[in-house]
């Protein structure tokens, strides 16, 4: 194994109805204002909202609310909630929703303890090293950001969409109860599918040093996350295969898979937080399409993994057949695997490769994504 | 998954010389005098105390050192390293070796926070909730105890061998570098690779609900110590090897393995460790006897799950083979696997059985270990 930091102070409070002590939770870190950050109103309906509320409340614990945040989070959400938590003095922020909240609430935490503009520390800028303490229930498993201390964030106006992280942007508990995960339309269950996918793809198939121990683990995220969605797109309330399909999320990107590993990159992510910024297609959606396209292109550099992967994950000889199967499974369980299929112009190609190319600048990483690699890519999605 | 809380803070620095870094990495949490903790001269000889030393001065940290702790550490050694701490007003334990070095740590810091006898951690009168930072340099890979809050500590008079767990004794920061370890024995490595198994088998084994995920870790973990085992006793400085052996072991024993498991026990090691503190064989030679004479007593309770462990580890059909399947790859690497190769008489069985008893009484544990139960495990020792 290669050498590694491994840190993750996320406590995981993991089970049904956890989200009842979620009052008792903070409380424990003596948080006595937070700020609940959310998105669309099905929460309050659910009765979900209130809940919360009778918890917190019980617990001595006084709150201000934000709504209304999307897919592909906005920027200017984010801005809307640092105000609120700073005019109110609120000590930390408790999300309550899936990864795109989760992203904002970290934002506005570390944006909250931030004297200057938290575009900062998407930009390099500043590193987020104070902020206030992060909860969180998810409501949907995908992004593992329950466990990380990642937050992806587009601006509005240019339509970057860019991450930070930082010491102190971990969330402090987050409670997965799989049972709140039960009203995932069967569409977002499979592009959250294809989140995991990537999130463990990237990697796996690109780390020019992968200790054996870490391809299996990695091998039985995929191998769960398989399962447990054809389980659940039969049998949506099935809570044993939602449990595991959640955790799989997290582990995919709480650090683990990273262990010991050399040189790994983050392509298929890369071009598609550009993609989805730009057409607001579901990150998941926009993977599904940018992943296989990307392991044609990758392929050739690392031809024994390619070949494990179709071995381990498909039981297939052969590196273009782990391709295609990965293709069809993608297609099996309804998520999109050309530009066509999401709604994307192949006509924008050329704009498309300009615009990640620009990112790749900014980033210093023009070596890494050439326009020649982005085009390649983006034409394998046809 | 049924219902769990994951929380593990410990941050790991894994890799080549990161020893060196020790008094920059304690320097960090504000720390300025610590008491070194260690086994046998052999570190002083070998340079590692000196380079620590120099880490620790060159980084404004002072130290006092306490050597001497034995495999299977005693209370009486804890005594003297919480007299030392009191005494000169130390703020952190920096534990250099192996499993018995670090849990005497623990409980030294344990110890020196606390106005009672120490020993009252063991016997859940008191909890240790407040601890002198622990840090630790790991030069034996085996017991997991860089990354999880648990010490096993035995009491010199009685030979009572028992455990502490609290929220402060988490290590802060743990070093693994692999090339430290590559001075342990053949013997030391088998024994090693034993207890792993033994931290996974008695979980995998024993739970009532065990999710495909979890089983997938931890067959994971038990292949790459299988693998990493039959490499490294014919090639001792095989750094690979030896990195994927040591993050394998921490794996098993950082609660990972008991995420949203049900009823898992903890049989073989509640009963090796009265077999080791009565007799001084070394931890996992002892686990390796018992390790298979359990799983004789157990098998019926969970044929599906032995046939399980048969099929994934082995790739071979039935409990009963995948039992033997085991002993015999104990034999093969040379760890003992019956109570006469340990050295242990047989005509002991009925005093064990006694003591035994005694020590699950203790524990309120009597249902789960009753006389019957335990003869029969050491009677299929024989």
């Amino acid at each position: 194994m290669k050498d590694f930091t491994y840190y993750n102070p996320t406590r995981i409070e993991f089970g049904m109805g956890k989200e009842k002590n979620i009052g008792k939770y903070i409380a424990e870190y003596g948080v006595s204002k937070v700020l609940i950050v959310y998105g669309s109103e099905r929460i309050k309906k659910s009765g979900l909202f209130d809940t919360i509320a009778k918890s917190l409340s019980d617990n001595g614990i006084n709150f201000e609310q934000l709504g209304g945040v999307q897919s592909n989070p906005l920027l200017s959400k984010v801005y809307e909630g640092i105000q609120l938590a700073k005019t109110k003095d609120l000590e930390a922020v408790l999300a309550v929703g899936g990864g795109s909240v989760l992203d904002s609430s970290k934002a506005i935490a570390a944006g909250a303890a931030y004297e200057g503009d938290v575009w900062d520390f998407f930009t390099y800028k500043a590193v987020p090293d104070r902020a206030l303490k992060i909860f969180d229930i998810m409501t949907l498993a995908a992004t593992g950001s329950e466990m990380n201390n990642y937050a992806v964030v587009t601006k509005d106006e240019t339509k970057q969409k860019l991450s930070l992280a930082g010491a102190a942007t971990y969330p402090t508990v987050s409670v997965i109860n799989p049972e709140l995960q039960t009203s995932v339309t069967k569409e977002y269950l499979v592009y959250s599918a294809a989140d995991i996918f990537a999130h463990s793809l990237d990697m796996y198939l690109s780390a020019t040093y992968l200790p054996e121990f870490i391809a299996g683990h990695v091998e039985n995220i995929l191998k769960t996350v398989m399962r447990t969605t054809e389980i659940l797109l039969v049998d949506e309330n099935n809570l044993e295969a939602r449990g595991e399909f959640a955790w799989a999320a997290t582990q995919a990107l709480n650090f683990t898979t990273f262990c010991g590993v050399e040189n790994n990159r983050f392509d298929t992510h890369f071009i598609e937080h550009t993609l989805s910024a730009e057409y607001n297609i579901a990150h998941g959606a926009g993977l599904s399409i940018i992943v296989p396209a990307w392991m044609k292109w990758q392929k050739n550099n690392l031809p024994e993994r390619f070949e494990q992967f179709a071995k381990n994950i498909f039981n297939i000889e052969g590196a273009d057949a782990g391709i295609e199967a990965l293709k069809q499974w993608y297609s099996k369980i309804g998520t999109p695997v050309t530009l066509k299929e999401g709604n994307i112009p192949e006509e924008d190609i050329p704009a498309l490769v300009e615009k990640l190319s620009a990112v790749a600048s900014m980033w210093g990483a023009e070596s890494l994504y050439t326009k020649e690699m982005i085009t390649t890519v983006l034409e394998n999605a046809k």
